[in-house]
């Protein structure tokens, strides 16, 4: 079979396991013109009331209703599958759909809880959604071959084990680009995931599908991945919240790595939805079950009480160096700070003296095996590299002596940002997550200012910081003197009218392993841009 | 100038760096086959009765002795430096000598505490001895090659910062292997180290300057590296203690690595005494110290009381499937496993189902640059690779794809370890910490029992079992079922006679990162060989 063929295949089998009540009649179909369909389900009629008020509600205020026993997990899963079967027509954010056996699994956790009255565990019944990677026995991982078709686990990613345990029902997969190692979610097997809220626009990646799948409605917690921003640069495309921690301090065992043994920039799992306690309840629940006794990367810290100053100092980077963030991202920085003055917190500029010397770094890392272990996952089918991979394509391996000359350079940026961490007393950086609020399809082009807090291992929340772009006052700049052809390029690219509307995330990076902190101190800057 | 006369003159130097009245005279030196020298500072009449009992006190006593203002800071690092020269000058243990700098600083420190009645830190005045790959300024780290001869460090590795501000007095560096990549501790520069209690011997490598001085009595406390068992084996051949803790636990940056940049295995940094609560003292000072503000690779775990169960469930390894431990080490093991069982601890084996993969798996990680960082350090002067290192000179690099492929390797053994952990429900691994109680220098052949741990990334402390070998009992097996080629020579090799009288040391394995209940279950192992 064709590679085309296998495409074919599984893309029919995917719609072909979205149930016959759950597929969109024509008749409220959105037309293919229509931008944002994250107002499909309020608006078509297709869902019920109470369908709406569980994908609305917080996954906390859902897991009270489950252990209370006032929903059942049944109907919160019914709800869910719904809804996630119609983001698949409408963004094509999934990648293995399972709703019958989710919708078993959810009737048996009812039945458990009407038998003991008690919940099996701290996701009793919830729904989570799970990035493609993530191995579950008898379902594929395929992060967007074609030659990983039809090729089931035959194991669970440890998270996926520790959320089973939790009593989270797994109800579909989601959608990735090609080895995760694309900025959008676009691959030969299940083509391009789009933005729900503008599907001109890119629902960023590799973790796309979660972003596009959390910001329809139909997950409200999801678990993705970064390597160099997988989550995101997601999140930011849809104005929603996830963190990149710490290499070990969430499992990431016996998932599907995009370049497989490659430990330069170590991937991690993450939490992604809609609220930061959403992400903050799944990170402190998976270090509830220690998971350093299964996952032999992980680190036994538990999660930690911590007290932040109330008056924060914060290091602010204005531009990384080679790309300017767009006048929407740019205004959101100022505005954000001016607001943070406001509340009382002091801010300080920080630096992007390393930043050229890392993305050299980064580059040298991801492409050391000469694009081999992607070759490798087309060569079986004949699968050709899309155009956005062609520097897998025409990288040159590089010798392991090279690499540990590299590896000592890392290690050097290192020691200089967490020195001047020390020096300027600062207690956390804020800056641009991408240089996009979001951005058509197809122009994601810049992953920098994420990729360089994997290679520095800083763990890093990216939040919605409160502002929108506006067409009327984010215009393109005039006289813009770019930082480099990249910077130019992605300026001539911008179009303020394409992005109206699209809110702006920004990030926030703490110091190695002190995730509990960066959640406080992501809190404390929330409710002073709220002021 | 040729590398032989770099070495010549750099030996000279070193000579000359010892004052003369602490050179031994020649009326009272021992001659060249008196093989057990550390009799030598009581019998020879060339030491004060004060000088013995201070270098025959417990770091944490002096300590005691120096906050108290009993003792002074000057008269311990005294008694230190000269009982360090006899040890340099009859089992040259020394790459650096800076005696009258720390003659100098511990008055300055004496100084100090009679001015303000306090202590500079929780080492004040205290002598520890640094192993050569701590860079010190003003002072070479040669790691044994003539390249790196005159050219001295222009900064302080993280732990030397550390030391300096504990008010630790710094007065000597100590020898190591070529790379510090054998497990004996002998190079084309400074040559051979001894092991004093018997001079035919190894004192073990690659930090056997250290186990060499300290076992003499010139140093109470040393910091070590450990990526192989460097610190395990030269304490093994000296029946010291020392730990080698989980990566990320002590710091280690701004040394000199034996192959920069390598991060497949992991060195790290540790201490070496005669004592289990002196290296506990290091490793808890150090700790308190928070080195993770300073050390990027370190970890914010900070040291922790911990409760062990009375009784441990311990796993033991009888062998590891590839080299049988010599008589003295398997009786030792025996018996001590008679001991703990009597204590009522419970024991069942750990099978070495892995050890033959993770020895491969070692072999190419570490010669996975085909020898260069080698060669690298060789070729400017010359020098030879020595015998020992026949692996690195005649090793084909590997290319990164293969390295990531055997990442994967590594990680899927790190798996089953720990899942065996789990499914067995032992508290830690028993263990042989090499097939040797000693060995005659140059006979040192296999470093299995201890780099497997450095793999695996687990806690290890080696300790002196309380047997010794005793040439009565401990004969050569009659009628070997040997393991492997290596077993048969090494068997083959082994003399009851040569290793008579030999303490054996044996090596407890904990979980990852969880050091301190490593420290307290050692102690009750301790207390049962002691009932």
């Amino acid at each position: 079979m064709s590679w085309e063929s296998i495409a074919a295949t599984k893309r029919q089998a995917l719609k072909d396991s979205i149930p016959a009540e759950w597929v969109i009649p024509a008749g409220i179909f959105p037309p293919k013109d229509q931008l944002d369909v994250t107002t499909f389900p309020r608006e078509s009629g297709f869902f019920t009331e109470r369908e709406l008020e569980i994908t609305s509600t917080s996954a906390i205020v859902i897991l009270s209703h489950l252990s209370s026993g006032s929903w059942t997990s049944e109907e919160v899963t019914k709800a869910f599958c719904k809804t996630a079967a119609s983001a698949q027509q409408l963004t094509n954010c999934l990648s293995e759909i399972f709703f019958e056996k989710a919708i078993t699994q959810a009737q048996e956790l009812d039945i458990y809880f009407q038998e003991t009255g008690k919940t099996k565990g701290p996701f009793h019944g919830l729904p989570v959604s799970l990035k493609d990677n993530f191995n579950l026995i008898g379902y594929d991982s395929t992060i967007g071959f074609t030659s990983l078709v039809n090729k089931p686990a035959t194991y669970n990613s440890t998270v996926v084990d520790l959320l089973i345990e939790t009593g989270a029902v797994l109800y579909c997969k989601t959608n990735v680009p090609t080895a995760m190692m694309i900025s959008e979610s676009v691959n030969n097997l299940f083509g391009r995931t789009v933005n729900p809220q503008n599907r001109n626009l890119t629902t960023g990646g590799s973790s796309g599908g979660e972003s596009a799948l959390i910001a329809f409605g139909g997950s409200r917690l999801g678990v993705g991945s970064d390597i160099g921003g997988s989550l995101r640069m997601p999140a930011a495309c849809t104005g929603i919240f996830t963190i990149r921690a710490s290499a070990g301090r969430f499992p990431n065992f016996r998932s599907r790595a995009c370049l497989e043994g490659q430990e330069s920039v170590v991937g991690v799992s993450g939490p992604i939805a809609k609220t930061l306690e959403e992400i903050l309840l799944w990170s402190s629940t998976i270090l509830s079950l220690e998971p350093w006794t299964r996952d032999p990367k992980c680190l036994p810290i538990p999660w930690r009480s911590v007290e932040t100053n109330k008056s924060l100092k914060i290091g602010v980077l204005w531009d990384d160096g080679f790309v300017t963030p767009t006048p929407p991202v740019a205004r959101a920085l100022t505005e954000t700070v001016e607001k943070l003055k406001t509340a009382g917190h002091e801010i300080v500029n920080w630096p992007a003296t390393e930043h050229l010397e890392m993305l050299y770094i980064l580059g040298r890392l991801f492409l050391a095996d000469g694009g081999k272990s992607v070759r490798d996952l087309l060569e079986p089918t004949g699968e050709p590299f899309r155009p956005e991979m062609k520097a897998y394509e025409e990288a040159k391996e590089i010798s392991v002596h090279d690499l540990w000359q590299i590896h000592a350079r890392r290690n050097a940026v290192t020691k200089i940002y967490l020195d001047r961490f020390n020096e300027l007393g600062i207690d956390a950086i804020l800056c641009p997550t991408t240089p996009y609020s979001s951005v058509e399809n197809g122009k994601f082009a810049y992953a920098g200012y994420t990729c360089v807090y994997n290679l520095l291992d800083l763990p890093a929340i990216t939040f919605p910081c409160g502002v929108s772009t506006d067409k009327n006052i984010d215009t393109p700049y005039s006289d813009h003197k770019a930082l480099s052809d990249m910077d130019a390029n992605i300026q001539k690219d911008y179009s303020a009218e394409a992005v109206h509307g699209m809110s702006v995330n920004l990030q926030l990076i703490g110091r190695r392993l002190e995730e509990e902190k960066l959640f406080a101190m992501t809190d404390q800057i929330l409710k002073a841009v709220a002021l």
